[in-house]
């Protein structure tokens, strides 16, 4: 992460204000567990609201809180004032989503002033065997 | 959708049953509208729960009901007693998703016995100048 | 494509110049076949050069000429005096690519300022079977 | 990369021998440094035959010894007798590809009978300033 250029001096503040008006965060109950420069871990406790089938948590769910963690790693490097928008991102399914929580860890791979680039990654929590269960390419730009 | 060919006869009610099933569609108010042939049609109906900090909804959830689309879509042209697993998706967003609701269109590109390759459109519904807010490339294989 | 907004009259002579000083490009053979609003068509006739282990076409290679296409469809929509650069792009595999030649297809599905969503699909032509042998989504942007 | 289980012996050799076979890797003149479990490390003389119009090289070229990276290491951990197929790729390029060469390294995150996923970064080397230009994620299969 070295070289990062932080230019917004309360990023942390900012995200977690940002993050906090997320309604589809707060209904789905990810947590915001720590943002860095370049970087940010959410979390999902896992519950009945974020489930497929067949009982582990659905796949659109992850690539949510994936999106959301790349996402704020971009933020933490934006200038003051700007908000965050997805321009695309891409998700691969390693393994299924269960146990008690997902962890989610965003990281900006190239900082521009248009656009961002990060990769993210989420580890499944108290599944017994904890691993990867996906991995997220994804652009960002400041709105 | 010409050439495919339907292997399980009752794809429809079990594309009804695995959708009931599925705690996050039911939490997030996603409703099954149409299933076809290699196609699936989802509603969303807008409300806070899917929102982002914007007040537009939340691009993990665009993708979320893009990946369902898609996957649904697959199914039909699976053999009976076959489930659903999403191996990767990828979406970009076109326009902020707002409005009264949206609706995602999945449709199978190819089909195989091991890999589909689906499509999908998200377009929004009363937003007073509705289009397609997002598109995705998705990959499926039965479970 | 209605409703896409020409900023470069000689949009077309530009696109012809801009691909004739592509190295990879001349090396391997492709052709400009077609360049509209919001649209490109490439040809590539097949020969040693662009093969695989298995004697179709290299993935990369479809993925290059699928990525030209999408790319030359976004610069039709640029302002005079604008270079293109792809800002990612993903693409799926829908059959073996062989035939006498592979032709891709570019359109714009979101034309910005800032950023241009792209498809692209590519067919084979006289392998007896013609059909869609990948189809793009990408990103690009003015340079 | 602990953990991957080799089930071919031979396959560096099948490797080697899959890549002389690929005209369009002779072509473009890439070169095979390193094959190892789960990993594959490739290089790309920079010349003429794979730049674009602006002098770097062609960003579908990058996407294309991206793809054999990735899809190589994923073929070390195949059966004997297993050739590669690539399901999906998807690039996101972080910045321009000049200098003498580059190398694109594949790395395998989960193996599977039926699909394997990777990810794969390329890097520039003599550029005067040497880094990461493009990263990839990847799906794979035996065929």
């Amino acid at each position: 992460m070295t070289g990062f250029i932080v230019r917004n001096p309360s990023f942390r503040e900012d995200i977690a204000r940002s993050f906090a008006r997320q309604g589809a965060l707060l209904f789905i109950g990810a947590e915001l567990d720590e943002v860095d420069v370049g970087r940010c871990v959410l979390r999902l406790p896992i519950g009945e609201r974020v489930l497929q089938q067949q009982g582990f948590v659905h796949g659109g769910m992850v690539g949510l809180i994936g999106d959301v963690a790349g996402g704020y790693a971009a933020m933490s490097l934006f200038d003051p004032g700007c908000d965050i928008l997805t321009v695309e991102y891409k998700i691969n399914f390693l393994a299924p989503a269960g146990g008690d929580a997902l962890v989610a860890e965003g990281r900006v791979l190239r900082s521009g002033r248009k656009l961002t680039v990060t990769t993210a990654e989420v580890r499944t929590v108290g599944s017994g065997r904890d691993r990867v269960c996906a991995v997220l390419q994804q652009t960002c730009t400041p709105s």
